[in-house]
């Protein structure tokens, strides 16, 4: 455990948990589960979109080299079986309406606007108004996806669109990656449930689980929710084998990870499975262990890995942990190719104070600004206020982590720092400033 | 409906539908389902955080002005009732956990690293190596969190940070915007179900209603799936009777809105209710119908005012005006008190075609690029190819629409843009450049 026993960096760290995360096995869901989840084949398109040639335009399918004139209407094609053994022959039209079929033999359509109705004319006639290029308002055969193409690739993540076109490629099932089912437990003598409303001699509310447990449900993780355990060895442990032995791919703890002397999560995962660290260079949240559980070491000897965190106990910390660690490997094993988080160069409004020792990462909400002239266009970075790891409100409305370097100084407001995105964008104000408000380089 | 005879500009569109729009009347929801939502009241924290004088380290509880020495150890103050009716007084120290309640009479915490244990003393004495000031690693009662503080206002989104405030103080269920419930029906005589293997002559599969529905269910709104109807003026009047009596707040419909003989939405929903555009200058997505039903309106007079939107049936138009129209409005029926899509401004990457008559909203992908020098820092767009409002791959993995004024001119490379974003962010490459990518400006 030798390994395990010095301070590593946020990247080391990092690092670390990503090469022991794998991958989950994939599964095959129906289409409505999919959505937000990585494809874990290639999809090819059955047939060509569109399946026949098909009218951009409500209108009239003409032989274009006819031209303006009148015209008699023999078939109407809207859709289906519409006008199927009529030919369009030089000297007539036939009624198509957008995404309808052209009918053989037209090989160019009238918009609408473009043609008058011979009045009470019967049979129908129509006046072309306008001379026409041959395949005007015409989409050939595959011209959107030809048969054949793979229009969704193995590792893409499938968003409403992907979804919409798995439905024209009558994809109705798919093979995804999972993503992992998560297990969440407090720790902690002081500890006791939301509900409690009033709190006696040192006790708080455990707000870390309902916050670590929403910040999962974010990731579209399944969760499990395993309540607060007192600071009690044997207590623990039987929770954490019960978890272990439940199918969960990770676990959660907060707290029980300090110096102090009935912090028995590290103990009990180096005694469970194989620690990798547990004190990360970084502020806030430096206690955070991280351990695999190997297969095996379960009761039911399934040869899943677990993957087991014990997050710091302060909220903060708990959170930016969970961040800078958790969203990373979730993505991961739920088959991301770039599990990392965004990051952008945001300039500080107001200067900040580095620490001396740890890299530090400051809540922050950044925002677009510009006002009008290139110069100035970017992302603006506002502190969240005191960043003491206790005072969960340094979270709230923080969209950003800034990657402040442990240099001891003062950063001058203006500069430039690393900003990781946590949350919602922020962009410039005002619904659109369309079409002046583009700058020109 | 002289208004609605016209073609509007998207910002006029934009702004009638968010003026028509309403908030949805507060719920209240237990916190587990607060997520995401908007909060419809302020949270006052009915305790101060901490609610005693707690302990930053794991260490020993001091006298301050005893300085180094060693003394013995009266108490053990974890959690709790710990050392309740002890009192430290000069000359005596109690260990302390991180986060324990700090004894009467100790002002000040010695870090666990900075004392030595005096091996077999009974009772227990410490050595305490190091002089500390007054209050050192104490958080004082409410230094997090004054009692009565309001720490979360009407307004403001419920993340995860937000959901652990909420735990913090207490609150377990709370009042909410909720989200509007959504109902989707598809038309036209060509569509039929993704289910179908092979398509007969004149068929597509429907790739809209997943599509939206997807799209619907990422702004976490409830579904209603009304099917594939006909162009059939009575089968598609049965069907939105029957959806506006069942407790929708939006009904979406595509398909239907061009200029064809049997587009019959827009006339049944000027039939139905208040018909406000049916044509947008926007390329794609021209045909967008926005309709008000009244009150009084529907089957079971219920007051509640339904948003019908006649989307075209193109997908890719289909999908752009949901983004457009349908996310802003879903925000503003949820309580956003700002729900217009995040704008940025990008550099194009390649050159692009404007068109002459309509603003185009180009798919793009969007990302930040940096090479270490300010100069270039910022966000590089790249069209996703072929523009056609049919080709639903141009939507694949676009992050954003690029607001592209109609001049008719080639807009070259390297020039700004206004970006909306519509999806993921996505960063510069590498998982930190810490601490040495920090250019200052
Ligand atoms: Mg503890
Ligand atoms: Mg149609």
């Amino acid at each position: 455990m030798g390994e395990a026993s010095k301070m590593v960096s946020v990247e080391e760290a990092l690092e670390t948990v990503l090469r022991v995360a794998q991958r989950l096995p994939p599964v095959t869901v129906p289409i409505h589960q999919a959505l937000g989840k990585v494809l874990a084949q290639d999809v090819a398109a059955p047939d060509p979109l569109p399946p026949y040639p098909a009218s951009i335009k409500d209108g009239y399918a003409v032989v274009a080299s006819d031209g303006p004139g009148e015209y008699p209407v023999i078939t109407e094609s809207r859709a289906g079986n519409d006008g199927i053994d009529v030919k369009v022959t030089p000297g007539t039209i036939a009624y198509v309406t957008t995404g309808g079929p052209i009918p053989d033999g037209a090989d160019a359509v009238v918009q609408v606007e473009d043609t008058i109705p011979v009045e009470s004319a019967d049979p129908k006639r129509v006046r072309i108004l306008k001379q026409v290029a041959q395949g005007l308002d015409i989409r050939p055969v595959g011209c959107d996806i030809a048969k054949g193409d793979v229009i969704l690739k193995l590792g893409e993540r499938l968003g409403a669109a992907e979804i919409g076109l798995l439905a024209t490629a009558g994809v109705l099932a798919v093979k995804v990656y999972p993503t992992p089912k998560i297990a969440v437990l407090s720790t902690g003598d002081e500890l006791v449930e939301p509900t409690n409303e009033s709190l006696e001699r040192g006790q708080i509310r455990d707000s870390n689980r309902a916050m670590i447990l929403a910040a999962a449900v974010q990731q579209q993780c399944e969760v499990l929710d395993l309540g607060i355990a007192h600071d009690d060895e044997k207590e623990i442990e039987g929770i954490l084998d019960r978890a272990f032995s439940s199918g969960i791919d990770i676990l959660l703890t907060s707290g029980g990870v300090s110096m102090g002397d009935r912090d028995f999560v590290k103990p009990l995962l180096e005694k469970k499975g194989r620690v990798y660290f547990h004190k990360v260079c970084m502020k806030p949240g430096k206690p955070l262990t991280f351990a695999e559980i190997l297969p095996g070491s379960t009761e039911d000897g399934a040869d899943t890995k677990i993957l087991a965190f014990g997050l710091p106990g302060n909220p903060v910390s708990c959170l930016v942990c969970f961040h800078l660690f958790l969203v990373p490997t979730i993505r991961h094993l739920s088959g991301w190719a770039h599990p990392h988080l965004p990051r952008v160069h945001a300039r500080l409004k107001k200067s900040i104070m580095a620490d001396r020792v740890r890299p530090e990462f400051h809540r922050a909400t950044v925002r677009w600004e510009s006002n009008g002239g290139t110069d100035i266009l970017g992302f603006v970075a506002e502190s969240t206020g005191n960043q003491i790891s206790s005072r969960l409100l340094s979270m709230k409305s923080a969209n950003a982590l800034l990657e402040v370097p442990p240099t001891g100084n003062l950063i001058p407001a203006g500069t430039y720092v690393v900003a990781i995105i946590i949350s919602d964008l922020i962009g410039f104000t005002g619904t659109s400033n369309f079409p002046s408000s583009i700058p020109v380089n």
